[in-house]
């Protein structure tokens, strides 16, 4: 059995610990939290550990699945908790990922411990797709839409802005862009022209809602150069209209081989559940991570480093005769 | 660069040709062909040599793409030269795959080369959704459809039938399959409730069309638990209506994470010339094996033993900055 921990207990965290459930080779060890331990009620019996004392639970863990947020939780967490564990993560702020994937590497090969960074379907099963198809069709364009559905890290960005109680965000892709696109007309399009960003806002007492819009409007990376439209609510309306978690994407190319032939790749995800996938993703990760570190294998690595096999609880001989 | 060279200049060969000229990493050494080398015109200056010479070019090719067909020339071939070359082949005919493997990997090991079987869309990319679909998502149903489009491996078979000349085998997925299966209502089909197969055949001088057509419907695996049709038509009519190598299908996962959230996931491919998409795949396959025999690889693998970035021209941190 794999033991697995999560460091975490919110929505990513409870969908490692339903994924564990599904997974008959994985069994969930701890659950470690920043909260008082009391405070945290897992729907299974899991010891709850204080993340201060995790260095105690290093002989009874195989791998921690970091279920920490990209903004501010994995950047200070990741890298201290790579010390002590072999780990999976999802970290998903694009621009960041050079960056984090250094640090955790430095930090899991000072420790003689293995990760995997940013997993999940974008970056992740998505990435994956677009390595695949251009390296099998090098003449093309891939393009990615995500949505329609609430990107969690675009939800944390609102509710870091100044008069901001609560929000969600969701994306849409636009569609005669998707038209363009699946059209074959190889636009060149950046992503602020392919998708819209629609917020939900929920004001603190006497904040300034005008500046609110505006500093929203002009947040670099999240929310500049975006069609982006703000609606201000109240916590009553976002608890009742906007607790979804459902989400959508594709990945796209298009090309030419050498003799004019055109061909079109498509992977498109359509998911209940964002932070329940997700985590089902985790836990294969998990699973590769559990079995390249028995190897020896020692620092951190992304999806394109793990023969895919490795992901799955099939024997290679089970795969080749009933998948491929 | 990559010194590739081929065995078999058909469309699959052609294809490669086409591929090695899309992948600025390689370039091509030689052509083997069976044929007399006279008759075999490249459309790029190659050297053209007879395959029992092959063992003369052993020092001057780093990997050799197996273009034969999978019936009766890569069961035959795909041994002989893998103790002279690493390797890489489309080998496609399902129920045979664990034994040509396993034939593979003794021939690949003795010679103390490396070989991947089995590449291509499918199987190949098809595989490789499968197992990624299967690993993250435990609980679910994976279909495969295929079609429309023409089946090699169908047509070859026709072709061995008493009395053909020659023919071409389209293969259809049935529309209200295809829609029980995207309305996530896990329908439990066979391949044949999920397909039709359809015939263009042209006879024999005297041969007898009813024998014929009785011994196609009945042929195991590849007609038998269809519902096929047989349509007689002139050597004429098939090289005017049916030289086209279009093909598309699509792989389908529908499954439940524990919380109850339903996820579909889909990969779909809609390619304009399947054996030129197939060799496109082949040449990838090609660059991750030069790069695996090089770290001292030996024997038989397919697609879900490699980390996806061997594929890929572009180096590890160039994927984890543009991909992922």
């Amino acid at each position: 059995m794999i033991r697995i921990a999560i460091a975490g207990y919110g929505n990513l965290g409870r969908g490692v610990e339903y994924a564990v459930e599904q997974n008959e080779d994985m069994e969930l060890a701890a659950i470690f939290t920043r909260r008082p331990a009391a405070e945290v009620k897992p729907r299974t019996p899991v010891p709850v550990v204080s993340v201060d004392d995790a260095a105690q639970w290093a002989d009874r863990v195989d791998v921690l699945i970091l279920c920490g947020g990209s903004a501010t939780d994995l950047p200070v967490q990741g890298p201290k908790l790579a010390r002590l564990f072999n780990t999976v993560d999802s970290f998903d702020t694009h621009p960041g990922i050079l960056a984090y994937f250094a640090e955790m590497d430095a930090a899991l090969r000072a420790a003689g411990k293995l990760g995997l960074v940013s997993a999940g379907w974008d970056p992740g099963l998505f990435s994956l797709n677009r390595l695949f198809m251009s390296a099998v069709l090098p003449r093309g364009q891939t393009d990615t839409f995500w949505g329609p559905g609430v990107s969690q890290g675009h939800s944390d960005a609102l509710r870091r802005v100044e008069g901001v109680l609560d929000a969600v965000q969701y994306t849409h892709p636009v569609k005669s862009a998707v038209e363009q696109v699946r059209a074959g007309a190889g636009p060149k399009l950046s992503a602020g022209e392919k998708h819209t960003r629609e917020c939900f806002v929920v004001l603190k007492d006497g904040a300034d809602a005008a500046r609110a819009e505006r500093d929203i409007a002009a947040m670099p990376y999240y929310f500049a150069g975006y069609r982006t439209t703000v609606h201000f609510i109240t916590s009553e309306e976002l608890r009742r209209d906007h607790h979804g978690m459902a989400s959508e994407g594709f990945v796209y190319r298009s090309g030419h081989t050498g003799d004019g032939s055109a061909h079109t790749l498509e992977y498109t995800l359509k998911l209940g559940s964002n932070p329940a996938f997700t985590a089902g993703v985790l836990a294969a990760c998990a699973r590769a991570v559990h079995r390249m570190a028995a190897e020896g294998g020692t620092g951190a690595l992304t999806l394109f480093d793990v023969p895919p096999a490795l992901l799955s609880a099939q024997s290679g001989a089970e795969l080749r005769k009933e998948l491929l």
